[in-house]
C-alpha cells in the first residue's frame, strides 16, 4: 500500500434523497445536505471558512445564478467566501478538486465542498434541452443532437469495435440496481432482471431506457479540512490523497476515438500519479454510468480492464459488490440518480461510507483505497478522486 | 512599503476590445484574450497547465453550459484541466482567486484565469432578466426587480442618510468617461458632461441612463506562475498579494444597512490582511462601478473615504486620474462596459498595464500597488485582489 501524503481529510459526509423531490426546493435541498456534513463532522458552522459549490445550470433549471452566494445564506455561512464550479455533469468532481486546493494552498483550513441540482422545476425549457448546453451548442445541441443520442453513437462503436452486446450493457444496469436496492438514500432501490432492460422501450438505439440514468433532484457535501484540523475535530477522516482532472472536445465527432473518453484516462494517470498509485491498487470505484456504455468505457479507461473487455468483465462479475473491483456500490447514477451537479460529490459520500465501513447492506469488505470518477457531457471533462483510511 | 510575499505573478494578460461586438462569438472572444495573453507572456501554449474561466449566465446568454472545456478547446490547451467559476458578476474575481489557489496548492504551475460573457446574443430571454438570476429568484426577481431598481434602493438610502447628490454620482459618470476616452479597448470612447447626465433618461429614479453600466461582450485573461516560474518566463511580474472575498445575502432586504456592501468590507479587510497592507498602501483602484451609487460605496467600503463622505469626496476630485486615489482608470464598467463574467479579470488587466507603466494616455505615475474590486449581484459577492510591482 502506498504511502499517503495525508493532507486534506474529508471530516463529514452530507447526503440527501435523491429523486423526483417536488416537495423539497432548490436552496431547501442545500441546507440539508450542508445541515447533515456539519453534524457528521461534529464542527460548529463558524469553523467552515469557505464553500466551493458545484451546480451544472441553475440559470436554465430555476433561474437562478449567484448560486455559492445563496448557499451561503441558506446554510448560514455567510460572510464566508464562496464560489460555484461548472463543468456539465463533473461539477461536483472539479468543486472537490477546487476545495482540495483551497485547503492545500493555505489561503482556507475548513471548507464544504458540495453539489446540487433542481432538475424538475424547469421553467425556461425542457430539462433535456438544459442538459443539451453540456454538449457543444453549435455543432451538436443546435442540430438537435442530445445525450442519449451521443451515449447511443458510443454504444454503436463501441459495439462495432470490441463485439460488445447489448446483453452486457444491460448487466451494468441489472448490478447497479441491485447496489441501489441496498441504499436508502438511491431514486430506484428495487432490483431489476436483464429482461425489464432488453424488452425496455428504445430511446436512442442500442441504448433502452434502462440503460440511462433518470432525471434527478438532490444535493451532497463533504466537509475538508487540513490535516492539522481534521485530526482536531476527527476521529476517523478519510484522506483525499489524489485529484486529477482534464479536458476534451464538447463534440464527440472532433474526437480520435469515440470509445475511449481522453479526458478519463488523462484525469486517471494525473490522480493515480499524484496519489502514487496504480489502478491495481483500488479496492472499490464509483464512475460516471450516465448511461450503461459509459461504465463499460470508464471501467477500460481507468485501467480495471483492457481496453475492449468492458462488457465481458461486468458479465463476469468482476464489477459487482463482491468482485475482485466493485464498481457503483451505491448504485451509481442509473440507479441512485443523478442529479447533475451533485453527483461528483455524492459519489465521495459514498467512498467514505465505505471506507469508514457504514456503507450497511452494500458494504465492500477490508475497503482502503477508493476512486471517483465523475464526466461532462460525452467526456468534454473528467475529475479522477482517490480516498484513502 | 510592505514586504510583500511574492508566490504568485501575473506573466501575461490579453483583453479583446470592449462593446457590442456583432460580428464576434463568445468562442472567439475566448480565443482572441487567451492568444493575447499568451503571446503577451511569450510563452508557449503547452507550458499552460489548467484554467479557471468566469462566466456569469452562457447558459442564459447563449445555451451553452460546459464552458471552461470549450475555452480550452478553442484556445488549444486540451487535455489539461480547467472549471469555470460562477459569482454573477464577480465570477471573474473568482476566477482570479481560483487560479492563484491552484498555484498555491501546487497542484498547478502555470494557469490562465479568464472571463467572458457574450450579452448580446441572447436567446432564451432578454439580457434583463438573465442579469436578474443574480439577484434572489425567489424573493426579488420573480416579483419583477432588476438590478436597475436594487441599485436606486442604494442610491435613495444614500442619499437620505448622507446627503449625497445626484450631481455626486453623476460626477463618478463623468470620471470614468473621461478616463474610458483614454482606453481604447473601451466601450464608451468619449467625454461626457454633467449635463449630459443630469439630462439622461431616468432608468430607475434617482438612477439616470448614464448612471448605469452598459450592456457588453468581452472577453480578458491573465495568465498566473508560481514565483519560481515566473523568474524563468518573465522579467517583468506584477505579483498578486493578497486576495480576499466574502459573500452576503442575495436579497437587499435581508441586509442590515443598505448603503454598506458587507461583503465588500469583509473581502476588502481579508485582502488587506493577506497582503499586509492598509487601504492607505493603495495607490490606485478599480472599483465595481455597475452604476454610479455603487463606486461611491465601494470607496467608502473599501477605507478610501469616511462612510457617507464618497459622493463629496469623488466631486473634490480625489478619485480622479491625477487625484489622491484614481479609481477606474481603466473608465472602468460605465464607460469601458461590463461584460459580467469578464469584468473581474479585465480590472486586473487594467491594473497590471498601470503597475508596469504601460497604460499609456491613463497612466498613473509611480504607481506601485492596486487593487480590484469585484462585486456580484447587489453585494451578494465580493472578491478584492491587491497587486504590487
Amino acid at each position: 500500500m502506498a504511502n499517503f501524503k495525508k493532507e486534506v481529510a474529508i471530516i463529514g459526509i452530507g447526503l440527501t434523497q435523491f429523486g423526483e423531490l417536488w416537495d423539497k426546493s432548490f436552496r431547501s435541498l442545500i441546507a440539508e445536505a450542508g445541515n447533515k456534513a456539519i453534524i457528521d463532522a461534529e464542527i460548529k458552522p463558524d469553523q467552515i471558512d469557505g464553500l466551493f459549490g458545484g451546480n451544472m445550470s441553475g440559470g436554465l433549471f430555476i433561474k437562478q445564478e449567484h448560486l455559492a452566494s445563496l448557499a451561503m445564506d441558506h446554510g448560514a455561512l455567510l460572510p464566508m467566501p464562496a464560489m460555484r464550479i461548472e463543468s456539465a455533469c463533473s461539477s461536483g468532481g472539479q468543486a472537490l478538486r477546487a476545495g482540495y486546493m483551497a485547503i492545500k494552498s493555505g489561503l482556507h483550513e475548513v471548507v464544504v465542498a458540495g453539489g446540487v441540482e433542481k432538475m424538475t422545476d424547469v421553467l425556461t425549457g425542457p430539462t433535456t434541452e438544459a442538459l443539451a448546453t453540456a454538449a457543444d451548442q453549435e455543432w451538436e445541441a443546435f442540430y438537435g443532437v442530445t445525450f442519449p443520442g451521443e451515449y447511443a453513437l458510443i454504444a454503436r462503436r463501441h459495439m462495432n469495435d470490441y463485439g460488445t452486446t447489448e446483453e452486457q450493457m444491460a448487466q451494468v444496469a441489472v448490478k447497479n440496481h441491485y447496489n441501489g436496492a441496498r441504499n436508502p438514500n438511491a431514486q430506484y432501490q428495487k432490483e431489476i432482471t436483464l429482461e425489464t432492460v432488453m424488452k425496455s422501450t428504445k430511446v436512442a438505439d442500442p441504448l433502452k431506457l434502462f440503460d440511462c440514468s433518470p432525471i434527478t433532484d438532490g444535493a451532497a457535501a463533504v466537509i475538508l479540512a487540513s490535516a492539522e484540523n481534521a485530526k482536531e475535530f476527527c476521529d476517523n477522516p478519510i484522506w483525499l490523497v489524489g485529484s486529477g482532472a482534464a479536458t476534451d472536445t464538447l463534440a464527440l465527432h472532433d474526437r480520435d476515438d469515440l470509445t475511449t473518453l481522453k479526458a478519463t484516462v488523462v484525469a486517471a494517470q494525473s490522480a493515480y500519479k499524484h496519489a502514487g498509485v496504480t489502478q491495481k491498487d483500488i479496492d472499490m470505484a464509483e464512475v460516471h454510468d450516465c448511461f450503461t456504455i459509459a461504465e463499460i468505457c470508464a471501467i477500460e479507461d481507468l485501467g480495471f480492464c483492457k481496453k475492449g473487455e468492458g462488457g465481458k468483465f461486468t458479465e463476469q462479475g468482476h464489477t459487482s459488490l463482491t468482485g475482485d473491483i466493485p464498481i457503483n456500490t451505491s448504485g451509481g447514477l442509473k440507479s441512485k440518480g443523478h442529479p447533475v451537479g451533485a453527483t461528483g460529490i455524492a459519489q465521495a459520500v459514498e467512498i467514505v461510507l465505505q471506507l469508514r465501513g457504514d456503507a450497511g447492506k452494500r458494504q465492500v469488505k477490508n475497503a482502503e483505497i477508493g476512486l471517483t470518477h465523475n464526466v461532462g457531457g460525452s467526456g468534454g471533462s473528467c475529475a479522477v478522486h482517490i480516498f484513502s483510511r
